[in-house]
């Protein structure tokens, strides 16, 4: 069966795949992100549909989070200040009885590579690292923070006849 | 009769349009907009000649509100939260007694898509989400926050014969 | 005379120009403009070979002002908050005894129309709008915020065989 | 024998190089900068293999020190502040019993060409100054900001046989 039909939850690395990679350094060692709009809506559609939705990032701040609630993600599923990506998909696939061939992953660098493997379907941004493009089973058109994590989710959701939008639905999904 | 002769009203959608869709996060959870002096010259002078502007986002921030004001734009005609674009859209053409075939919007998503429809003009930025561009009448050249919104403007007026500059005005618009 | 070799002061529009046209918008309302370090290394330089440097622009923030102090400009050479620039750049030439055919800027849209026709050369960023291209009597290859201005003082200064560096003046550009 | 076979410590300039050359200027007079990811990664893993890695900057600012300290870098390696980045780097040198063919130095800029004549390998981003270029060994294909401090680190690391990751490893980069 096409591996794309089999997908129920997605998984994402932040830096280089939810942004550019940009970190803006502020005096008071406030660290920002800049996030791409698309792709949040994306995230929240394929809530509404009934995937999982999964982060695993090195990274830990306020701001990240935040991005990630407003998106509507159950808080228990963004996994900031991660070490070793690998055991927390794990313990993510464990959790919701997930078999990995059922998972997709976004990442764009070295430390996603073991994770980029074990997914069902490894999917990196178009200026992903060079390590990361060789794992990967898919190299989105789309950068990092340009929508790649929009094109993977639409890509899935289309696949399974699940990217349609109902009148109602217009005022839940902004 | 030409369609871009016939607008009195000009409406956008902000992220994605106005922006790039970047959404920078920041710890106190303030989500900052980056917009474009170009795309605000045009508002200024489409409001100078006349036309009514009105904006329709899912969004809601001080900082997206202020930005339009310091444009010149009535308070009124800012409609940010938005849940349901088209029963607001439909609001403003009834408040102002226009038909929907007198008002142009440009929208680059899904949310946008019944908007776009309804609209006299539906133009979209280079970079929309594909739902957006196959609803849309006019697709940019400028992807959005790179000047969409004033190739817009600056095509409805010129259309009009009404982008030209008095040696007067140039201390009104800035 | 080759009209480059002529040029005694450089002139400048702020947004689209020292800028790529951003404005992040605060909830605060403070307005922040990105700027460039190769275009502020040029202007420390000019300013060092004794070329005079002024700053016309609409917009006036004290994030603005502060750029072009830290570029060691003359705090009464930087005209914020402009209304008809025209005005302020004859007031500039009239001060320092300048003729217009003496005198460079770069503006990029229709409120720098008059200026651009004014001045010894009128030079634009490559994505300046259509008015100003009309109005210009060089385009820059390099767009708005990204070195337009940096390209136009290297190039005035090397026809001028002024873009040379001795060992001492190393420690007072950076 | 090949140059990059005999790198020993990485050394580098901020503006142009670790950022595309953006000074975000606020009204606080605070000047931030944008980094890259990437590029902090492969700082990471060359001090994690034994590289001295050194930073010389005429900027200075707590965000910017505060940037290299999260990448691990020892604080005495952190020149900021720089007036003749000349006798920084030789002083670098000589402290670390270096010699200056031993040492890569990443610049972009006028301010940077001694150092990238006295450096071992002298590098420029893709989009230096015509300066720089001239004065370089190599000329990376990323941009400043955009991951040519990767692009260097990652090419001297693989042509000495250490761009490799150990399973165990994953738990220290991130």
């Amino acid at each position: 069966m096409n591996k794309w039909k089999k997908i129920k939850a997605i998984t994402m690395d932040v830096d280089g795949v939810m942004t550019d990679g940009c970190l803006v350094a502020f005096d008071s060692h406030e660290m920002v992100r800049i996030f791409n709009a698309k792709d949040s809506f994306a995230i929240r559609v394929a809530l509404m549909r009934g995937f999982r939705v999964g982060v695993f990032s090195g990274g830990d701040t306020e701001g990240v989070r935040n991005r990630f609630l407003t998106c509507g993600m159950d808080p228990d599923d963004i996994h900031l200040g991660c070490r070793g990506k690998i055991k927390d998909f794990r313990s993510f696939c464990t959790k919701y009885g997930l078999e990995p061939s059922e998972v997709l992953y976004i990442g764009d660098d070295v430390p996603d590579v073991p994770v980029l493997k074990a997914a069902g379907i490894g999917a990196v941004p178009a200026d992903a690292a060079r390590d990361a493009v060789k794992a990967a089973d898919y190299v989105c058109e789309a950068p990092g923070g340009k929508g790649c994590v929009r094109e993977v989710i639409e890509g899935v959701l289309r696949e399974q006849g699940k990217w349609y939008f109902d009148e109602g639905e217009y005022e839940k999904i902004f």
